[in-house]
């Protein structure tokens, strides 16, 4: 289907969460840090609803970068965390890049913290040796906007595909008429677009008011 | 004690939670609409804690207004509704005013959305009636920010204390020296401030790490 | 009802549009051009819905200022226009202050273009005259942002009170509960909170889809 | 014409108008919900204008997501509906892609709400399929101007072309001199470019005073 | 005339015009330089086209902090120059306080960079010694747009009246009917709002083609 | 020169000022006009300076765009004007290409307003047409900035160069040895980057006071 | 002096720097932290310049909150140490207000972070209990900006100061005409306003260049 | 290594700081002036630590321009200084490359004040010689914000890599595995990512309140 529409195919995609720990959030100055936190929650769900592999790593979590943030483990329980020996570019380290080849996909989701460094080195990295990369760039989280600007130039500049957590988890569902489609929605609304989850609110009362008739009693007119 | 100091009396607080509408969220322009309905969960949260009374009302709810956010009632079960027969000025509505006075207290808590009308009337009305009145300002959410610049001098202007969530919650508790001091942490961490959320993380690992050992495996150095 | 809580009586309250012409319009930047004629349009409009007079005049309108926006006539048809012969401060011209004496009521509602000059010149005279006095900051346009705060702390510190577009027609409308309650909503939707124009197409919308059966044919799901 | 200069040819255009719906219209935050309603309007009048075909679609109408905005079918009556059968990316409903390749045309102009997913999934694939295509970024609303970015860049990489509306307007005008003239000049006007009204106003005004003589009576000087 | 609508007299005003000095501008962060620049200028050559006594001071202009912008003696040749002997608060040097009141004028208008010292200490210090003092906020210019905000509340709870420059030369001015007017007219294009100055040029072309005909030769259609 | 290292030659050169017009100018929304105005005469003063032919053209000036803005005869009087007959893009006006092409020039810079549209056009006809195009965007001014941002994409996509006016005059000057040195500095200090008028000033207040010795008498250190 | 003029005495006051924490730095939104951190050793600095005492104290610098930052003790040696024991308003521990009272002053300097509960919370209580009380928002830090909006008029409201750290800083040095003068100046350019030392470094160098002559070789004009 | 991912190899590297005077730095609008101050520092400071060649230069140092900032010198004592005598373009001038060639290297590194003059112009003139060239814009200070957008865009399009100070730092040290470590944490801690300070000192505090004990004792829980 990717294929037929120059989109991607979730069948040869994996998801690469790289570097999103505690420490490092609190340098993040272009995403909101509780909306970051959603972001990645919300690629963690899409991915465990379609059995997209998720692989996970850490930049020395046991110093002041911190703990990865326990919502990956807990949402994506199948994610496979692989240790790193201290390399900044998550694709320095063998073990890393071995875990994407044994999937045999070729189509890679990366988001990671910071940006302009744990998502940007590994989508170059990528990119050179043949894999099609898409940069979540607001599920990633920079330690400045100006960085953010360099970033995505950057990327794209690379040959990787520059977009955001919404489009990412459109991209992955690709249509409302399937079994899991409620689910999504339910993703959207809780961590990636609120306003959302007010209109679906507003929907259902607006079909009560039908179904149970008004209940405010204007005294004189209506 | 809050003789003592200029700050309120919890003994002597209610919290007036005032037209907070799926629809009417839909309009706020002032405040992020995840952090807003986050912030009133952080009132209502605390007004349980704290065993304030809060009391509730709704603007047309079955209109496009919407209906009042569930987390309300979910996180303040002990909240009284009391409908409005179309008053847009929630203390033109007597069984409103009626239900504040048989708490028999004098200091109010007023958020409401939007702020400039919701927050704003009740409030100029409650001073002039002898009340003690905070307005907790981005726990409203507004139409505009102009419109919000324009409500905060006009409500201290009329003698009612402009503040923000944090403050407040802050300013009811007091203090870390009571039981439920952690659980006011939470609320700030999961509702107001998320970026403590990441503080506490780091705190907890760090001084993991001096029980467990480390665990990264640098080849070379450390 | 304005006595019992602090808000503007409407029959004791003149409306004063001063120099919303279009040359000067180009001279706006604290608000947008566009919505600075909408919320003058709403002004307008709740005026003639509630038959509160209107007065209108321009400064030196056969110069670069320009004419006043054609609208105000259009749904003010009642507005009554007092020219001036050159004075900046509408209040120095005798004519314009006679006209409001005439209608004998004491409160005044003000917008004007620029804020900081039409709108506040005239709001001071007018406090100092012995008039309560509504400055509608949004429905005024400045040359600047900084302009615009300090004309909120300057008419606020004389005694004025500042408001917006919204708050005022509310504070006008007191309750939905009356016979022109749905004009006053399409004057807030048309004019002044396009959101809520959406709001009111999606209710309806929502409420046709249980009647009359969903039209979506998903080929598997639903 | 097109051929000689680089730009679009009108003759050979199809404008899709995908998912401009009350509610998704909620959740945009890159472009002021009235402007992006009001560029809408400005694109169906231009096609309508010119003859262009426009195609429009909508996703899960009756749903939250709410029902497409009245006024594209009010300024382009010739407009065709497409319905879905919930395809995200509207490239993927085969009845899409054939009311496209009826017209036998070649050049797209796109503008979709999301603009990171209905605007730039088309888009896309469109490029794909051999099209040239027009990204129209403003007619469109995204959820976040992070997201707005991250698309620009993305259309770009992918071979199609980001404008405007106003500059969507005039590559399809080419030229003052024609009989539709002053309609365009109506067009920008009355909803994309306020300003404008207020110069046109100005202008007459100007013009008027030259004719009619002038109007202010200073008293003493002149 | 002041007495009458409680803005200032000019017969009774002095204007200040503290430590505008090259370097000085250097650090200014809350009002773009240029602007600054013109500001200044349009207050100078307001006091010199009324008469008003300005007085002028510098602070340590021998050292990094520059020497006076050179347009202040330009444009009010009749500026009185008083050194200092170090003072950061002018009011603190008794030949600069001996020189207002030799003018024996009581009301003051002060701009000063920085705005946060240089205007706001000698303007607390004036209200405290009996004079009506005017703060021009933007014709001042401070190191950071915080320290603004904070210094229009601190000198407005001092009882001293935060302006705008548009607004000081308007109220200067107060009506258009004077053999100045054009002169008014000037300064406010040249310096304060120049978009006036493209209104003027607008106005006078609009006005010309009714006279000369117009120029386009547009081939087929007008 | 240009050869050597990739930069443009002004011997090659041609500078389109295309459609500065009063009315439009009062359009722009991207850039301050004053700043706008300021950057179109350092282009003006610029080629004038080099002997680089200049080519303006206008949008029907004898309607509400306004004339063209009188600094650019003023600046260049070498500029030829070539009048147009409704075209949007100068491109598509024979006589205007023709007066390029006479030139024997290849390389163009053009600015325009609007940005998206005056700028944008001719700039891709003339990549087209095998010219060398630069595109100066901050001396162009547009309706909207997201509006510039796509613009950016868009020309730099096409091939044309993005720049700015500080650049622009830089890479026409080339060095600070040649005679007009001094000239360049002049233009660049009053009409682009005014905080460099500061500059001078100071230094040459520091230069002086070593000359002349220091002015503030301190009265009990130094 | 300060009876004179209005301004503080500092032989009456007492600086008070509660919360400056490395982990409620890590929640500041309004301020920079470098800057902030910046601030508050400038006012550290100032006061041990003119040896007004500081009293600081840590809200549960064990836990998450994190240490005090190191600066205050190493650029405030002697700067005294009050733990609490929980409160959130350092006024509600009576040994940090026996502290104050020790001293016998009765004017109050107070930064905390966060803005709207460390520094308001003790401000308001200050006054209160009959104190002069300076706020330094932008020494403070919030954890919104909005917040810290609301926070300025509370405490204008409550009788409290509002000032900056710069307007601070002066306010107590009064002038350059004393021993420490060339001290403050230092403090102000490394802590303060970064834009000053670059001032410092150029006319410095200007003045070098008259002294030792020009460096710049051109080859052919100077 | 670098050839294996895509990363540049700093064995091949050269560091062209060009041009960051202390007057051009008070021209610059884009980056705080502290912040560039710091990233230039943390360039050199990086430089240094990995014996990767600097060269810099300045554009006529002897006047308004003002001396390079000493913390160059200070920090990369090893760096080569290249007077200009006149050239804009540092590549233009035949010194300069030559001391580039010299080193035999092929990547370079360019961070200059102003970004769109003396950053692009020898990035441009650089890949067209066959470099491989990294453009650090936050390192590099411009006079705009839209010079700087305007610039991103031309250096990638002239195939220059845009990044930032911290991902420049991090490609350089590569990995946290290396004896050099902790100085690569102490330069993004101090001069980039203050943040990252807060981290650390916050960490420490954590592990010593495990060895020592907590310090705040509450009176009643804990």
């Amino acid at each position: 289907m990717a294929e037929f529409n120059g989109l991607l195919d979730p069948e040869d995609t994996v998801m690469l969460l790289i570097d999103h720990q505690s420490g490092l959030f609190n340098t993040v100055r272009d995403v909101p840090i509780p909306d970051l936190r959603n972001y990645v929650i919300a690629l963690a769900k899409t991915a465990t609803l379609l059995n997209i592999p998720v692989i996970t790593t850490a930049s020395v979590p046991d110093g002041p970068n911190g703990p990865l943030i326990p919502e990956i483990d807990q949402y994506a329980p199948h994610a496979q965390y692989v240790p790193r020996t201290g390399q900044i570019n998550a694709w320095d380290n063998p073990p890393f890049v071995e875990a994407i080849e044994k999937t045999g996909r070729k189509t890679l989701i990366i988001a990671g913290t910071l940006t302009s460094v744990c998502m940007a080195f590994p989508a170059v990295s990528a990119v050179q040796a043949g894999y099609k990369v898409y940069c979540v760039v607001d599920a990633s989280g920079n330690w400045s906007k100006m960085a953010t600007d360099t970033t995505i130039a950057r990327v794209a500049q690379a040959g990787a595909i520059p977009t955001d957590t919404f489009a990412m988890v459109a991209e992955l569902m690709r249509t409302w008429n399937r079994a899991e489609g409620s689910r999504f929605a339910q993703i959207l609304a809780d961590h990636v677009c609120p306003e959302y989850k007010c209109l679906i609110e507003s929907f259902q009362k607006a079909q009560k008011v039908v179904e149970d008739g008004p209940e405010t009693n204007l005294d004189k007119y209506q």
